[in-house]
């Protein structure tokens, strides 16, 4: 059976992960452990517990019971727990009993049932930092998502966090890595950054590949194309070492691009010049799914409801299976 | 297989079941759905869902893995959640998303393992009220277990309960019913006045024994003697249809005996003068724990860690699987 490794967040490989497991492959998810925003911070502050966020999107979707799904991706809406999502309370409360973040995980897998594994990258209590062009530090992604970033941001952890092993196992045991979509300073750069992440990737004998976003995302990646999205994750690894590059290119339907641009969102654009030459494999596909997913049907499994852009996950699968 | 019904609260029903399960026995447990106070109490006013502490309790107590019964019963001790009981948000959690306290429970029972079944007596959403002596009506058990009971309180239900059909045919598939020790107004009353149960308990073939409990309790049952307590359980029933009861003959060490008379608190005694000519059979037996439960060893399993003096629940199940 394939080994196939997803590298990201929480949206984005709950995207990949959900066309992916109607495939016979084996699935880890490798996830970024440095948010720190909404219910996931709150926990983290409070309970000085790891962020279960990102890890709770992605056990949800290797999980084949719908009414633990529902359970997990609950989230209150008033009184003592609101803006919690049940899961991450799970998770924080195993974290607290057994005073160690991967049985927390782990018990939630075997609670959920799910196919393939869940890891976290890290399980350093690290924060994100960004050194701002007027050499100002802005600490925690919450906040840095909120700030102006300046060209190839200066990013980091705090403090600098190490691969877990079974993280760094997971890597060299697959025979595909994909680099999830999702937030690039967000959530890729804590995942990349972390170390010995860059060096596993770099040495690992698994095929890599990167799922580019369809949409930038306002004052951090405005303008950005395909090509500067794969040279940035690349700078956050120390590696050129992706092997292909996926990328959509469907136009959404007028009404939501209007949506989108009144919001400062445009759709990623593929630039032809600046692939002669490229170490990579850029594979272009028509991505965009049909149905864009609306804010009810996402429901609380997608943690950016407002993102009514998605991908195909069915059409991602098929193209990452062919590799 | 024996088929054995346990009808009570949350901590006389955790250890009959904890001593009744390791025999070769199926085991249902019949749960009291008044309580107010507490967690439980919090969790009914913001949410609108059924009381989920005693619930809780008797789940931990049939789970069979150690991690997801010190998961269910964690405490949180500050921030946020604090005083909250994880088990009490995972039902309570599990009612919102489907609606139905009896499917939440059920899914709690799937995720903990447990074996044998775990059934809430009524499904109303209903609060214990007592009229007193002065013709006030004080409305919730939490408030009732602080007021001076008068003799043979006046206990009802509000709005009047109705017996679930899951168990209403437990009782009547059970070849023994027992009727757990714990508050006597506080746990046993609330299940016992349920609309149907007390036709249930005697129509049914099963045999029915008490357990009454090792101490009494101030302002509530003063001066108690066993045949008190029965006489009680019966009027709730409305029938005196108990076969067996079951009675220490225990006296616990000095040290404490001077613990529990300090805060007004007795053994219980039995009264051979009131049972010449009674309708059941009494059994006596030391059923003292010889190791009094430390709070820090109950942990968050037992609802009163203050009650020190425990029932032996091996000796009380060798008892019960005598009969």
């Amino acid at each position: 059976m394939k080994n196939i490794v997803v590298i990201g967040g929480g949206t984005g490989s709950f995207t990949l992960l959900s066309g992916l497991k109607k495939h016979d492959v084996f699935l880890t998810a490798l996830v970024s452990m440095a948010d720190d925003g909404g219910s996931t911070g709150v926990l983290r502050d409070e309970y000085g517990v790891l962020p279960p966020g990102d890890v709770r999107q992605c056990l949800v979707a290797l999980s084949s019971s719908q009414s633990l799904r529902d359970l997990f991706s609950y989230r209150f809406s008033d009184g003592t727990f609101n803006g919690h999502s049940f899961g991450n309370v799970f998770l924080s409360t195993a974290q607290k009993v057994s005073g160690d973040f991967e049985k927390a995980v782990d018990l939630a897998a075997e609670v959920l049932g799910i196919s393939g594994k869940v890891l976290p990258i890290t399980t350093t209590d690290t924060k994100l930092a960004l050194v701002t062009a007027q050499g100002d530090t802005v600490i925690g992604e919450y906040k840095i998502a909120h700030s102006n970033m300046k060209e190839r941001p200066n990013l980091s952890l705090l403090p600098q966090a190490v691969i877990t092993e079974r993280a760094k196992k997971a890597i060299y045991d697959a025979d595909l890595i994909v680099i999830a979509p999702g937030s690039l300073y967000g959530s890729l750069a804590p995942a990349l950054l972390v170390n010995g992440v860059g060096e596993a990737l770099s040495t690992t004998n698994a095929s890599i590949a990167y799922v580019c976003n369809l949409v930038t995302k306002p004052k951090q990646t405005d303008g950005f194309k395909v090509h500067d999205y794969v040279s940035e994750v690349e700078r956050f690894i120390g590696n050129e070492c992706i092997d292909t590059v996926i990328y959509n290119t469907d136009e959404p339907p007028p009404s939501l691009i209007k949506k989108y641009t009144h919001d400062g969102e445009f759709i990623v654009e593929f630039d032809l010049d600046h692939m002669h030459g490229m170490h990579y494999n850029a594979i272009g596909a028509p991505l965009v799914a049909e149905e864009p997913i609306t804010p009810s049907a996402a429901g609380d499994e997608i943690a950016h409801a407002r993102t009514l852009i998605r991908h195909n996950t069915d059409e991602l699968a098929r193209i990452l299976l062919s590799l």
